[in-house]
């Protein structure tokens, strides 16, 4: 059994694992960098611990420092969070072999999700759906023609080396096609050594939406229903929701199947998400990738669930069979999650690190505030902008939108620039409000420019 | 349809309220004091207009200066909140007079329950069991002899015309009874010239538990389960808490049924609560009082049940009928309420007014703050102490309990004494946590002198 809790992260993510861990009776340790030495996490652990310079690299990510602490603590156990180690696999392993428990999957699992090649095919041999394409890299032109032509245009064509958004070209025709995979090859030739590329049906109106799943040590995996992210600005999360708009039961059966044999198929352990395209014209659904750690939006899944999915982490950490089955697992209203980021909206989301002169959050019935803040924090600029997550339950999404509305207008941040208005805008803009959007409606619309009430 | 809404309370419940309006659409009216006019509810409703000065009576109980406001205004709609002119029969009348919806109960029905001995009388012809007693006013001390043995001892002896603690006396012997009665005839003679005594029988270890109902003016009345308020002090309570440790599924149907009964009899319209006596030993319940409003504590009804109480008295008061039958109400979980006032549980709960340097609630899963408090708030001292209402949600007694010592934890009051310390101790403490207590814990128990961890 777990007694005392290391935790390697800062900000709400690690507040959010001490307060479950306190609530269990598990003693916690705390370790921030020296640009965090007045974080919230550190007032609130039983012990704190300095690990290193402001830059992560120094702290955050720096084993050897962390490893230091845990032991000289009598640490049993490390909750890694999201980011930073969370998905680091070498980390997993030196855990292991200094007898601590990882909070999370093995560095097998970790590894066979974290490439991005050997997690399309290890799914596609599992029989979860990926999004059509070549059998890994195309021979030449023709077979290019010829695989595209059966799945149909418009295609993508990817290095296979590529990565961050270098190596993609999306063809429309078949012009387009024989011209992109020979400027792709070219290209991947030379910026990474390797000419190989493969093709994919490009989905151009796609939801982001995602399945939790719980797996124990001991075989057995649930699902805890779907998160739809489809709010997104290049490729961040601003607003997650759950149940989607877009997903009946019917299908929400169908891919927490798929999640389930996903997570089966690398024989995962803990908390995890596997990421999906969702096609909502044709009704089908596609792997994406895979996080093999607790996720930033895992708040509204525990509002509608009522699983505390940091306890359970611990559970399975603690060797314990899973608390629930899958027909334990009930969804009851709708919950969203706004992303507070100190940041100007008006300014095309530029960071706006500084001191946090007011800060008082909403309060009443059906309104969760996950954060580190406090009136004169100093948000240090070395880490992300996240400053606050606005979490709202509602019995329709109707009544969650409104709450979220009037939560927001409470919701006083003051000293630095916040995304709070970007959000009160999202609330009362039409599209937002039928719920029928996918992952471009912030290159559709200009939230900040519109005329709206 | 209520399209304004004045809310004629201060603190909490007056941004409580705001809340549940903004949720519907609907504009909000506050008004304050001359000492509250840096309230929070001044800054979170539409428009605030000041009615008059410091002293309750000249400003918050000031018929005249309300009305005024509501005319100005064009408000259709009055919620009077808890305390101040909540359970005031004329103040119903006079809305009613000039065309404006008062949340709540008729006249009649606040009459009806605002008079003991009448609400007595009125809920034995109903059915509803009270303490067993003489019917009305003995005629001698021979009678008196003859229903005390009938009743058993102990017996409480009661002026008819008596109140507020006094002209009531315990008799537990018969001496006791006939020296009893003609001590409390005399001095009832004296005081308040009426020498007319009534006996019940005393209960000394007793729950409070209390009903809540919702009813429409179309004669539909539901309850929504019990809450346990035994913790109190004087008569103030302290920690409410539902379901209640004593209370089983069978009882909370008696114990629903009787309530139902009770708002029936008086045509209740709008959200109310039957308080009973509780006799554990004897698994007895009995009506005390009814309380022809909303209450401070119904949030954790709100929590287990999932109805927003104050939509529900909006939606009442806009004639519609109910949105839940019986059996739409169901109850998942436990939830706990500490109430968090401004006052030194070191120095036998001394208000302590001041300024609040330094505020910040605590957050995550399963918690609610109501509260009207901020950093640099002056809280004035001519009103309640409360400060907040921390509302903890579990899936378990345990949880909750656990969660609560964890958000007691983190909360942060600085620059006024809090009831926070007490609740700490509270939280920890054998009894109180194995849920066997009474509503005579506080004299049992020296909470704050005790040595615990």
């Amino acid at each position: 059994m777990i007694k005392k809790l290391l935790i390697a992260n800062r900000g709400e993510i690690a507040v959010r694992i001490i307060r479950s861990a306190k609530e269990m009776g598990i003693e916690t340790v705390a370790v921030y960098s020296e640009a965090d030495s007045d974080a919230l996490h550190v007032q609130l652990a039983d012990e704190a611990y300095c690990i290193g310079p402001k830059l992560s690299t120094d702290s955050y990510l720096n084993f050897t420092n962390i490893m230091s602490v845990a032991t000289l603590t009598d640490t049993d156990a490390i909750h890694p969070g999201y980011g930073f180690l969370s998905e680091n696999a070498d980390f997993a392993e030196i855990c292991d072999a200094c007898n601590i428990t990882f909070v999370g999957p093995s560095a097998y699992a970790i590894q066979k999700m974290g490439t991005k090649d050997v997690a399309r095919e290890t799914m596609r041999e599992a029989g979860v759906p990926v999004v059509p394409g070549s059998n890994g890299i195309i021979k030449d032109e023709e077979e290019g023609l010829k695989v595209a032509n059966g799945i149909g245009f418009p295609v993508i064509i990817k290095a296979t080396a590529g990565g961050g958004g270098k190596g993609i070209r999306v063809a429309r025709t078949e012009e387009e096609l024989l011209k992109g995979i020979r400027v792709t090859q070219n290209e991947a030739e030379k910026a990474f050594g390797n000419p190989g590329v493969y093709l994919e049906k490009y989905i151009e109106d796609f939801r982001h939406v995602e399945i939790q799943v719980l797996a124990d040590n001991h075989g057995n995996v649930i699902h805890l229903g779907e998160r739809d992210c489809s709010i997104q600005r290049r490729l961040q999360k601003l607003i997650e929701e759950t149940p989607s708009p877009a997903i009946d039961e019917d299908m929400r059966k169908k891919m927490g199947e798929a999640a389930v044999k996903a997570a089966k198929a690398v024989q995962y352990s803990g908390a995890g998400t596997i990421e999906f395209i969702f096609d909502q014209k044709e009704n089908k659904f596609y792997f994406m990738e895979m996080n093999t750690r607790i996720q930033v939006e895992h708040p509204v899944t525990e509002m509608v669930t009522g699983v505390d999915l940091i306890k359970e982490q611990l559970h399975i950490a603690n060797n314990e069979t899973l608390n629930y089955k899958q027909e334990d697992i009930t969804f009851n209203g709708w919950a969203i999650e706004c992303r507070i980021n100190a940041e100007n909206p008006e300014q095309d989301f530029m960071p706006s690190a500084g001191k946090i002169e007011m800060y008082l959050p909403p309060g009443g019935l059906g309104v969760r505030v996950d954060s580190a803040a406090y009136p004169g924090y100093q948000i240090p600029p070395y880490y992300d902008s996240m400053i606050a997550k606005l979490i709202i339950y509602g019995k329709t999404r109707k009544e969650a939108v409104d709450r979220m509305k009037r939560a927001l207008d409470e919701f006083v941040v003051e000293g630095v620039y916040t995304t709070i208005p970007f959000h009160r805008k999202m609330m009362v803009h039409p599209v937002f409000v039928d719920g029928d959007f996918n992952t471009r409606f912030l290159e559709k619309y200009s939230i900040m420019e519109e005329e709206q009430d």
